[in-house]
């Protein structure tokens, strides 16, 4: 057994690091999770996590979890007062070998604190490199927006590079509709107008998403949701990518073409570490 | 920890129920497995199990555990001379919290002995009722016909009927191309020639579709591999389902579409019985 010791994990309301290997989070990838920022150990966003859990939950058919049971685990998991990464798992649980789910299944939950990812001092002051994945997102509507644990587009996509400069890869579906990157949510500014890919068919629906598209609408920014071509993508004026973890880092490069970090970039990223100060952890 | 004691299992070599909490098989589904049948102890089509695997592992980037390791474990794990079902998993092992692999993760491999599943006598011999699932397959070429651990698709879709006397749901891709069962593959016989749907965008390569198609090649049957449109399906003169535990199951119903079970259905199933009896464990 791997054990990480700079990883703290509840199974279940439990201190133990491992789960059964009959669960069908591993047989099948039968669950959803969550990612969350830590500050000063409230995580942000909380409410807005659970809500997507939720709707994962619902769309899977399983049971979400009480929510104060999950937030008497995460509180009791984040001590230290230090940045930190809450992880949250929910899945089916361990039953049966085939894809029939069992009538006496529990539900398993898993809260893992992790450090705070190093590494990337500079990406949302001077933006990013990114490229164009080969890999094209399946289709299917059931599984849109959700974030669930049948990831092995985004784990085949991110294989595709090995320099470090470049820090995100795009994805597009199969009509070459840019729809995210492996591990962010995409905006493009043009003529003054905010635009992020339509997920109905393939994406997660980031929390930090959601975040910009209710920030652009306070500053009464124009923001459209719809598909989004790559060749339109091309001639944005501004890009930038969005995450839980990361906030929101302006795209400076795509192959040979160059962007400046751009007005409405910076005017998002002032809203949202305005947000930070006042806290929006628990609460929101 | 729910321990299901019907169960024995080996996680790299050790008899153990649990894996790491933080292995990305349970994180992102990034993995392969196989399910084998065992007579006798024998694992049936082992080599082609074993092939199918490596195929999977070149896919997904992962190193193939050595065979003989795996055969010598799979050894420890069948004694009692029963009926029962192998399965096989590799994953990438434990290690990082994001998409991206680090340097030094070790693959976990599992091995699992579990019951040979009941409830389904008589369906080889009077055939069986399926219906059409909703569900639409995603379009993937670089993760179709391997056998993945990302199956909330199959999971979605056998949630979709409860009816005990259905045994198999249908699936479609976006294009209503019939791909696969659930759990199956699919076959049709029209006008003395079979046909199997093409996988090279998604579904499963099953172990018992190659061998039905090589043993219907031994028959001097006329075989295609191409899309196979529902309509097309639907005017089928035969059409049965395979998979290594069930063998073939013939379909007799499809909504208020009823079969009989055909010639050609028949002899392949003769084929497959005689197979059994001349054993292909370990050495096919």
């Amino acid at each position: 057994m791997t054990v990480d010791s700079s990883c703290l994990m509840l199974v279940n309301g439990e201190r133990q690091d491992c789960i059964s290997s009959l669960d069908r989070g591993l047989l099948f990838g039968d669950g959803v999770f969550e990612t969350l920022a830590v500050f000063g150990d409230e995580p942000r966003f909380w409410v807005r996590h659970l809500r997507r859990l939720g709707a994962g939950c619902r769309r899977l058919g399983l049971p979400l979890p009480e929510e104060v049971l999950l937030r008497d685990e995460a509180t009791a998991l984040l001590t230290g007062n230090e940045a930190c990464v809450l992880k949250i798992i929910v899945t089916r649980g361990a039953g049966g070998r085939g894809y029939q789910v069992a009538g006496n299944t529990q539900p398993t939950r898993i809260l893992q604190r992790h450090p705070w990812p190093a590494g990337s001092p500079g990406c949302a002051d001077q933006g990013v490199q990114v490229r164009l994945c080969t890999l094209r997102l399946g289709s299917n509507p059931q599984l849109a927006g959700i974030k669930h644990l049948n990831r092995l587009e985004q784990v085949l996509a991110r294989q595709e590079w090995t320099d470090p400069d470049i820090r995100e890869g795009l994805l597009l579906d199969d009509e070459s509709n840019v729809i995210e990157g492996t591990m962010s949510n995409l905006f493009a500014v043009n003529g003054g107008v905010l635009t992020t890919p339509d997920l109905s068919r393939c994406g997660v629906a980031g929390i930090m998403r959601t975040v910009v598209l209710e920030q652009a609408d306070h500053l009464g920014l124009d923001v459209t949701v719809r598909p989004l071509p790559l060749a339109e993508m091309e001639q944005a004026d501004e890009l930038f990518l969005t995450n839980s973890l990361i906030g929101l880092w302006p795209v400076t490069g795509l192959g040979k073409r160059t962007w400046a970090v751009g007005a409405v970039t910076r005017q998002l990223q002032d809203r949202l570490a305005n947000l930070k100060t006042e806290g929006t952890a628990w609460r929101d």
